[in-house]
């Protein structure tokens, strides 16, 4: 058991959720680092945090099989301590597709790995957090939350849908003294492991040359990290429920 | 086969389908009825409709079980006529449950009759509709599209997510010449099938004598099928994709 | 004084404000027609409504004006007859325009011409509609109510505050008997005396060819007129506080 | 001159405006406090600051005069420093009045204290900051911002502007590097000089009683001073451009 505070990341790739780990990890928390695949990245993000001083874990997880979620959290409030910080960060973007090219199977499972997903974690989670005074449940997001647009079917639907199960969370929890907060990022991300393996090596280094490497028009990661962590140590009297992320050089979802 | 435009309801009780139903049968279009079960409440629609000059058929049927949606919309288009519109009437409100009382069960059900239906119609349908040029489909739907709240976990995510399903699929087939139209009801509606039974005869006839029965505090199907009506006969350069709906005497939900 | 019912238009040139006069004035009401200049334009609109068997009078007046806009309604009420539905058609789009562009005095009058003109109707008209039990305040919108854009400044400051103001008075006023419905209109319109001043001859032909003569990828001023008459003769069980309009071939200002 | 970049606040009272004043100051930044009225409230603050080794400078001005703003910005930035945060912190809360208690009078002065004169700082302001490659602008917000409510006919349509100005501003100048946040708090707040003056004192004592001295329900603006302090430093590949805040115990506005 440790004797820090736990932050539990799902979805621990080398974006979003490996950074918010390495953040929380050099406050003070320890981290457990949860991924579908790819134990070499896995142990590089914990050897990372282990050299700068912090202490994390990881586990190789498909969080859409039976049972993964609710035995991960009690296997980590048994063994690695009180989950203070759920960083919530699956998503479900398969890139643009018709109607046509959007499958049943495909649209069914954007809704396992974010919305049911989500409200599994919620289900087991907010009790325990619930019995120890309260807790923290960021939701890592994106655009297709707030709006449909083409060839966004069933990612969409599926995290539109979780944005507002946040909503109804909240209505529930708050009082009780669990944060949610959902976070979207409205703009690309410097994230080779979602978007890189989205649109392929050639295309993903194209934005990178185009839009990164000083130029800042990516989400970095390591920027963003920023922001996770103090949403989740605003004081109770002054909680925020839901932040857009871009670049300064992108237009909102709103615009065009 | 019918020589008449078809206009099939999904949902077709004695509320808002129903009326829609018979607004359309009178109108012209030869309706088709689908509801789950009560054969007594189908048979007397369709023979109010036949009293009233106008033509329905009507099936029962369970909308979640697998190539329910599929065949039925093979057996109208073969055997009654080519669909112009359709109405997509099904709901999942299960009543106000806390995060403890809403099983996966019901959050499963809660997708699978509001979001995955509605996708399921339009893989379908939309093709179809598509090769003739246009259609129409026409969704009821609610304030927890717009907002999630207490108690409406499985409702809110399910038609959250719906809504935003209604705005990609406009985004790709608008152009296509289908009108997709999200049509949200923000109040109770004087429906025996749907609100009655979730709040029992006692119940439900206490918000009757409080705010219906000439005081119009609740929402009158066969007034409102009048705005379903006029949506779905848009002329193509003027289509709404939204419309909230409320009787004059309802506070919005965005008030309070 | 008329016998019937009046339909009083701010804003009736030769678009939506013009043919929502003939709508209203086909199906029996009597309609006054307001506009700022124009004294031709406007006989041509009574002597078309006249033609077709309907009444109207007319009104050339500046609504920024110290007590136009109350004179105006104490003059019809007395002179014409108790007006039933008033069309605030009225906007103040310059075009895009930088902030450094945008100045002091266009900021102040597009406040002046929309939000502040519009609270002075509702000052001035809703006891009146009250008193007899109720009435219709129909808003024409732009996509700038709903979300800031650049060279927007003005516009969006101007129309946004005034579908806050909407609400508003809909929040107040909807419970006795005064139906406000905020209209947006999400794509151009064929009208000449607007969108066709602000582009110059040639620019607005142009946008014709290309969208109009029936590719119907304009909004059609007469179609829309429909969806008008139809919100402002709603049950009172079944009311709509917000209506978007654009052509099936426009994407929504959600998309891009 | 101050060595220090500066931070602007237009409303520094003891509320929100004072806080973030005090933690900019904190913080390395020379703060320049701008409030109307209460000379001795501005020494106070003043002297807070420089207790607690910070720098501070103050002024009284009402903003609505012309070329209140203006010349205030030249002022600054010729005697004080380069402006590289500034906070409009001016509201325009009148309490809740029905339509027949607002006067033309209040409603064009909250047009004028906020949507006005936030476009007055942005016309003076934005083209400096652009010359230096960039600047933060935050704006203080209220619930009504988002939706219109009975009594708010003013303070929304006036707010309810200057958030889409606020979208306007950040679609032309986000680019340029000024960030622009619109940082809208949901609840009632801490504010002696607002929130006190408005309810009396002995109904906003009452309101500490219930809701604060421990309990955190209302929003403590030393608080929120933290989260406005992160937004103002948010790297330009991850910024945000709208916040909500409220207590833990407090319901969002689109709940009830």
């Amino acid at each position: 058991m440790s004797e820090k505070p736990v932050c539990l990341i799902l979805g621990a790739g080398a974006g979003i959720g490996g950074h918010v780990g390495k953040k929380f990890a050099n406050e003070g928390y320890h981290t457990v680092l949860v991924r579908r695949s790819d134990e070499g990245g896995l142990n590089r993000l914990i050897a990372d945090i282990e050299a700068a001083g912090g202490t994390a874990s990881g586990r190789l997880l498909n969080a859409i099989e039976d049972n993964a979620i609710e035995d991960l959290i009690a296997d980590v409030e048994n063994n690695e301590g009180p989950i203070e910080v759920v960083l919530f960060n699956l998503g479900a973007q398969f890139g643009d597709r018709t109607l046509e090219d959007t499958s049943y199977k495909i649209f069914e499972l954007g809704w396992r790995m974010t919305s049911f997903a989500l409200f599994r974690v919620a289900k087991t989670l907010a009790p325990i957090m619930q019995a120890r005074g309260g807790g923290k449940i960021l939701v890592t997001s994106a655009t297709s939350a707030m709006r449909g647009n083409a060839g966004q079917h069933a990612h969409a639907a599926a995290i539109g849908g979780r944005r507002m199960l946040c909503q109804s969370l909240n209505a529930e929890l708050s009082i009780k003294g669990i944060h949610i907060c959902h976070i979207y990022i409205d703009a690309p991300i410097e994230a080779p492991d979602t978007l890189g393996r989205l649109l392929g090596d050639e295309l993903y280094q194209k934005l990178l040359d185009e839009k990164a490497n000083g130029k800042d028009g990516m989400v970095i990661p390591e920027k963003v990290a920023e922001t996770y962590y103090h949403i989740a140590h605003q004081h109770r009297s002054a909680w925020t429920s839901e932040v857009d992320i871009r670049p300064f050089s992108e237009q909102p979802w709103w615009n065009n």
